[in-house]
């Protein structure tokens, strides 16, 4: 069932069994079955042009699609899209545009291959945008956090139920205000679950001033450049960083926490968005077995 | 220095800092200095002419150039190519081929954004030549692995010293002959590392029949793929698998070992490359403390 605005793209709802089982050899020599996450190709068409193959998980193709144009900064509003059609008889996303798109042999000609795991293309000039992002000030409660709502979020990702859970090999990416989860994706690439919620965002009018992005994947370039662009101040990330993620970071006024889980946490820069709470460090050393 | 041959090409040997110190704030309020990789952009230019932008760590930057355009199947043989330039100083890798690449365009027109992290773009049809490549048979000797060797690579990995110990963010590529560590390397992007092997092999004229690939990075169709090309049976990853990864790797005969470290492993598939040792299972549960 489709349902048609004038403004709202149609989208098809064309989610795939996300895992799949396996026999397998263990240490010990026994057979035994286990469950992997799925990979798809999926070949997006923009008006009949091939435009990208993404490989996906398959969970919510659509907003992908949606999400990926948003990113590359090929289209500028979801309305500028009529539809989004995906069928995995053909592994193919039909995206149709209201008038076209302009520039589209320009817009595509450069590639830059990124850290990224997953969608580590961003066509264009990586950089040549940056001084267009404007980010909501520190000063804005909505756009700060303190380490209470820190362990809050942490700790509603750990609740989440996840295909990383029973099949491991898939990065997980999660919108938040403050500590309230608003929509958790996964994806074999980190790039596609943050270009997911990019299209979700984008097609449900979300602004991303008062968000919070959580990610499994490492605070790289090319995810601090996605957080900015869609307005979100605040990156939370299970693991590590690079410099140009730094680099990026502190330029654009962006606050990134890393090596996030349970109470432990590494704040990068952009201490002035973070209202320390500090924990009391233990005077002992811990002993084995008592909790962390 | 650099030393020319009629068919060896000429490499620069541009390596660049590979950490950078950052100060960060922890969860006890204190600030501390942490280590970080580096990341830079490099642009490739191929008889002047502009083909991709890799992220990468920048530890070998001709090898990977090198490894690129193999794995991308854009150049035949290394004796093709007459010299890779590098110069952080404008980041960019010049590359001069002896005779031009043919169907550069048509070869260069297709783009696939992969899984991987990292370099995660394959030009052309991902799929097309899967039927052109050949491992050697299981029966061979040197292309099957015992578990005592799996330990041994493990070990062997244990051992390294490495950019990922002292400041994470990394992925790390080996190439074994059985349990001897022939290379490593690390990069930003898991496919960088396996492509900077592939350009030392490709260099060195060594072949991948007997050889086995270790990364930390998942096993993805990709990673399958790259180790097929360069004719390497047995994968070894530290971390998980995807479907495509295992449909690709049964289609062409490679053995794919996951979840791998101490003595702790799953084989997915290849299961006739394996001789499996079995390990005793403990009879009771371990207690606290005693060791793995």
């Amino acid at each position: 069932m489709l349902v048609y605005t004038m403004t709202t793209p149609r989208l098809t709802q064309a989610s795939a069994p996300l895992t799949q089982e396996l026999t397998v050899l263990d240490e010990f020599g026994a057979q035994r079955r286990i469950t992997v996450p799925a990979e798809r190709a999926l070949t997006v068409f923009v008006d009949n042009r091939e435009l990208v193959t993404l490989m996906t998980l398959g969970a919510a193709p659509e907003l992908l699609v949606l999400g990926y144009l948003r990113n590359q900064r090929l289209v500028e509003s979801a309305a500028d899209i009529e539809s989004v059609t995906v069928d995995w008889d053909v592994d193919a996303a039909a995206v149709k545009t209201r008038a076209g798109i302009e520039r589209f042999d320009e817009k595509t000609a450069k590639r830059v291959v990124t850290t990224g795991c997953g969608q580590g293309t961003v066509f264009g000039d990586l950089m040549s945008e940056l001084d267009t992002l404007r980010l909501p000030p520190a000063t804005e409660a909505s756009a700060r956090l303190a380490q209470t709502r820190l362990y809050g979020l942490l700790n509603a990702m750990r609740l989440q139920e996840s295909t990383y859970k029973s099949s491991g090999s898939v990065h997980g990416c999660a919108l938040f205000r403050q500590d309230e989860l608003l929509m958790f994706v996964e994806d074999v690439g980190r790039h596609n679950a943050i270009d997911t919620i990019a299209g979700w965002m984008w097609l449900n009018g979300v602004h991303g001033a008062d968000k919070i992005f959580y990610t499994t994947g490492r605070l790289t370039s090319e995810m601090v450049i996605k957080s900015a662009q869609m307005g979100v101040p605040i990156i939370v990330s299970r693991s590590g960083i690079t410099q140009m993620g730094y680099d990026v970071a502190r330029k654009l006024g962006l606050c990134l926490f890393g090596r996030a889980s349970n109470r432990h946490f590494i704040c990068y820069c952009g201490f002035e968005r973070f209202d320390a709470q500090p924990e009391a460090r233990p005077d002992t050393p811990r002993h084995p077995g008592s909790p962390e």
